[in-house]
């Protein structure tokens, strides 16, 4: 089995750029992440593509062959795959298996949305689709109410309180101040965050990621290929896992836990042959301020019901010892879903090859892991990164 | 490299179910797949799910996990495939790239699409965001109108007219008469066919594929559990290949040749280490009578501007040297957009295993090609299936 190195990695500005289209978007990605992998564009093979909803946004579906076309790659295989919100962590994943299974060599993995064009309101309806259409968006679920949800279950069963949750999100925003691709990129207060609009009690404004358009790509190539050529990617994917749930919050035995990320968790660490103590830094998927707390237990950092006060005691804010979302998260770095699982994985690349912005934080780090859900985590996809130094 | 096998398959009936939601009529074929695999259900590691446009039919995405879930496999990593009416092949290669790359070896792989609760002209419309919504389909492009072009581009530089097409239609509702999944069971005429009302010409009403609910699926494992686990699985997947093009017509060099067709083809010949030659069956992707033209020449079964002679002089019929579509094609079998492309290797492996009510027309055959192609054949997706006798 081949190993998988990231030659390189490209990242549009997560924002609000509601003129420009998805292809737009991606292209610069991509061209960014093909210019940083110093390959020669003709050499990728294949190009894997995630999206979340952009037959709604753009009424444009078959846009595998459309983006590998923004690039100038037309006549490659191209295809697009849709987990919700972990769309391109699921197509990082197959470009991973398709050098992993000897098919090719060189791949480009990427995503985009755009979702701005839609507003607020249409935004909403429009991510509605991730949930399950028959028994649950029909009675009336949103995500925000989703996750409110989850996160009153939470406090139920252990403890904790919105002052908890601003912490996330204030680490988050402190994170991304210096991130020049992040949708915010201003400090935040605990009164702020408590002192926001009640979204749908207890998620606040503060405890939600922003709606927001935007791209990532990364060019993958096999360990054959990367000596073969002299590439420069010192970083590897040494594990990767994906797993399911039950779409519906109704059927599932409880609301304060995300056993999928803990399935994909435990593949990507029997893969990588690590344990979660040798992960150095962390992204995870924190489209409300309770999925970080839910993804840093399920993924083993803690105890259930321990991971609410991380954030509060420091644990994982940047200078701590444990740091999650260095980049800002999905909360201040932006959720372009469709671009937000191969953004994550930019961003580990970035910290661990120490040309981030807060790479000084984890000057040391070897190992990153990347967490990417979908849903209300029906879905999760869990990657770990190495470094060679 | 682990060599994949074809353990079992399973379909519903293609037709007008428009009570039927996706995950009922996957459920329906996923559980006939496990069935006739004779595997537990239990040792399905990974599901691949190809859909096209339920977003739009039924205001659903993040089909991965809900696919899975109706199965009883909500735990497994589940992605859901979309490449326009190339998903389920294309999920069909990313599941043969899971067992190629010891991820897994057992992986339910299927596809469904709900369309006539859209009605007509509704399904029409979400069918065109399989084109460039930019630059085509706000030009008023809809896909009969898109494949008139290019059958009118095809009469313009090769010859042939509506009676060579009408040929092609006879000949897959022929085959599809003892067919108990098709559609439309019944014969037509030549005659009936140039009578029938024009849709855009020269494409006349029996030259589309009708609108289709339907599911299909496959059970696929690795070498090493069939033999570890007895698995009567003699079909073997020998060969994959996946070529793009441009997404929309204007971009390409011809509208009377589809490349991508050629390179797909091109590359799982090389896979399978055969040639055009050895191939004893072939289902193609003939969602509109000059598609199936264009697919036999792309394919090597003719040169440029040979295929559209090939139905009319009885060559490609059930009885001819070179059949094709003898599962009645999506012409008379049906086009349920994701369930066709996994639909048609369930068709192949029921007449190279022998159990197909047109297996008598092929009693030696080892081998057989499916083509499966998206929106104009900006993708294309081609299998190479061999039986062990």
């Amino acid at each position: 089995m081949q190993t998988v190195r990231i030659a390189g990695v490209g990242l549009t500005h997560f924002g609000v750029h509601p003129e420009r289209t998805g292809r737009d978007l991606f292209a610069e990605a991509a061209l960014e992440a093909i210019t940083d992998a110093s390959v020669p564009r003709d050499d990728v093979e294949w190009v894997h593509y995630g999206n979340f909803m952009a037959e709604l946004a753009e009424h444009q579906g078959h846009q595998g062959p459309l983006m590998a076309e923004s690039v100038g790659l037309a006549d490659r295989p191209a295809t697009r795959h849709e987990n919700a919100c972990t769309s391109s962590g699921a197509a990082f994943r197959e470009a991973v298996e398709t050098i992993r299974a000897g098919s090719a060599d060189v791949v480009l993995v990427g995503g985009a949305e755009r979702m701005n064009n839609l507003g607020t309101a249409g935004a909403t309806e429009a991510l509605a689709i991730a949930a399950d259409e028959l028994f649950e968006v029909r009675a009336g679920v949103t995500f925000p109410g989703a996750y409110a949800l989850m996160a009153r279950a939470y406090f139920a069963e252990h403890g904790g309180d919105r002052a908890d949750l601003a912490h996330v999100a204030v680490k988050n925003h402190a994170n991304a101040t210096v991130n020049e691709y992040a949708q915010f990129q201003r400090e935040i207060s605990v009164e702020e965050a408590l002192d926001a609009p009640m979204i749908a009690d207890p998620i606040g404004m503060y405890d939600a990621c922003p709606i927001t358009d935007g791209a990532s790509a990364v060019v993958l190539t096999s360990e054959s290929y990367a000596r073969e050529h002299d590439v420069d990617a010192p970083v590897v994917v040494a594990g990767s896992g994906q797993g399911g749930d039950a779409l519906a919050l109704q059927d599932r035995a409880s609301l304060a836990s995300t056993p999928a990320t803990e399935r994909a968790a435990e593949t990507a660490y029997d893969d990588a042959n690590i344990t979660v103590d040798d992960v150095d830094l962390t992204e995870v998927h924190d489209c409300f301020t309770i999925a970080e707390v839910l993804a840093i237990e399920a993924l083993g950092f803690y105890d259930e019901g321990e991971g609410i006060g991380a954030a509060r005691e420091e644990e994982t804010t940047r200078d701590g010892p444990r740091p999650v979302n260095l980049s800002g998260g999905l909360k201040a770095k932006g959720h372009p879903v469709g671009a937000t699982g191969t953004g994550q994985l930019v961003e580990a690349t970035r910290l661990l090859r120490g040309d981030h912005p807060n790479s000084d934080a984890v000057p040391d780090a070897t190992t990153a892991l990347t967490h990417n859900a979908g849903g209300t985590v029906a879905s999760a996809v869990v990657h770990i990164l190495e470094v060679e130094r």
